[in-house]
């Protein structure tokens, strides 16, 4: 494989490069590793939109596009919420838009399977967001469904996180969404006109000043009815001011960093098969003198 | 420190010899990891209880001690929910019988302050719970609020997980909870008096079947009222009756192994301090052939 090809087709924006290597690296074709070290390192900011199914992430992302669109910046989204029209899970009713943007030379759409919600966001997304990175695009947009481990992971990769509610979220949002609600930078009341919405915006602005989290404190709290595009070109410049701020640009360095972290795990830990190791633990543990600590102790010399 | 001394008061029912050994493991005093050494391995259970606030998985908790207890077994609890009577988070009027507990001889409750959620559930729980198996308990049972990153690591701490559900809940099952739900080996639909309860019972009994894992298919849905006692006995039943199936035994060496996975992970990332990575890319991202693939493997040669 000509990689060096590749990514200089891709800097050159090449679609059918950029799509290829997405999948070269999904399948962890031979080499890729190869390929990931070519890559520059890149400032450019991901934008995540999560929340919970229904909650309307995708009409928003759809709005987003169209905003961004508008103001000439060339937008690529990745989708990894299984229920969402751009990955195709959801009803056909509402596809809205997606068929224009597919054909759209600015904009770029790809869907990738989330490999069970056990396992979190996607194996390879931040491989994935760097090879975006590289191709010529202003906007990089995830979107995915808020739920069990993801948000740890969306807080790992995305430089602004926007967690989507919905009006009838009120009395969840003291517990079950903890998690979602810790990696907000900009929240999003969508589908502002039903009743509930101005009670739960109400809310959520007397709770985030009592957070124990900074960034919370100051997270603002934007009304949308995506359907109809009402609140989105507020929504976009939030977004960009974040970006902007210091806060925005020292989280994303801690980001940087964490995304070594994160490379650095999976290459320490790549010897290890927890199959093999359950059988080799059942075979000592035969010897009433085994520890599990001093096994464990036996692999990091 | 007299390590050995310390795990022969514990072994011989000294509870404030365990008491201790929680704190020094809680608080990392110099030496502990020598003291985790000495631990025989254990192939005694871990029950962990776990659901959203306000299912009642105190109540039950409580209720399970009382079961276990009456059958002459030595019981321990650890709880890591905030919200919990147990740690003390709750309303006085939620306090139900606690007190009686702490002057049990034959129970043993601990609360653990959660770190945040962020980092989940406790990061040395597993050190403590294997410190509990080291005494004289028949049953060992972890208290956890169900939110996000805690699913995963309850499923690794826990060989029976008990999912606790309101009535109530049948909308959100569908999306928020889905982590929690995967995670279940036991399903309780607390509060059973209500009048929703038979159909969350009976949307659950036609889901459940339909689900990827093959656990869940199989996994039973019991109907409790808590603050009665309904149910409970056949809940203790259930709990036994798993920790006594096949499944539960594969389940259990799979679980030791990433208990140790999770160990060396902490040994082998132990070198890094995510904040002067965070300094060095900084530094090093003004050379414009830097790459943060490169850079992450330079840690591991």
């Amino acid at each position: 494989m000509q990689w060096n090809n590749l990514l200089q087709q891709i800097q050159n924006d090449n679609v059918k490069a950029l799509a290829r290597a997405i999948s070269l690296i999904e399948n962890e074709y031979e080499g890729y590793e190869d390929f990931l070290k070519l890559l520059p390192f890149s400032n450019k900011k991901i934008i995540g939109i999560t929340g919970p199914p229904g909650a309307g992430k995708s009409t928003i992302v759809d709005s987003l596009i169209n905003e961004f669109a508008a103001n000439n910046n060339r937008v690529a989204v990745l989708c990894i919420d299984p229920s969402s029209p751009f990955t195709q899970g959801a009803l056909l009713g509402d596809r809205i838009r997606m068929n224009d943007w597919y054909n759209n030379p600015n904009v770029f759409i790809r869907s990738l399977a989330s490999r069970g919600s056990m396992h979190g966001l996607h194996p390879k997304i931040i491989e994935i967001t760097d090879v975006l990175k590289a191709a010529p695009f202003d906007i990089i947009i995830v979107e995915t469904v808020g739920a069990g481990q993801i948000e740890t992971e969306i807080a790992r990769l995305a430089d602004t996180s926007v967690v989507v509610l919905v009006p009838e979220a009120g009395d969840e949002i003291q517990n079950m969404k903890a998690g979602l609600m810790e990696i907000a930078d900009i929240f999003v009341v969508n589908k502002a006109d039903r009743p509930e919405a101005d009670k739960l915006v109400k809310n959520m602005l007397a709770m985030l000043p009592l957070s124990l989290h900074e960034k919370q404190k100051k997270a603002p709290v934007l009304k949308t009815i995506a359907t109809e595009k009402k609140g989105i070109k507020e929504l976009s410049e939030k977004i960009i001011r974040h970006q902007q701020t210091e806060t925005g640009k020292l989280k994303s360095f801690m980001m940087h960093a964490e995304k070594v972290y994160k490379l650095i795990e999976q290459k320490r830990m790549s010897d290890i098969d927890i199959k093999r190791l359950a059988a080799e633990i059942e075979k000592l543990s035969a010897d009433k003198n085994f520890s599990l600590y001093r096994f464990a102790e036996t692999f990091c010399k």
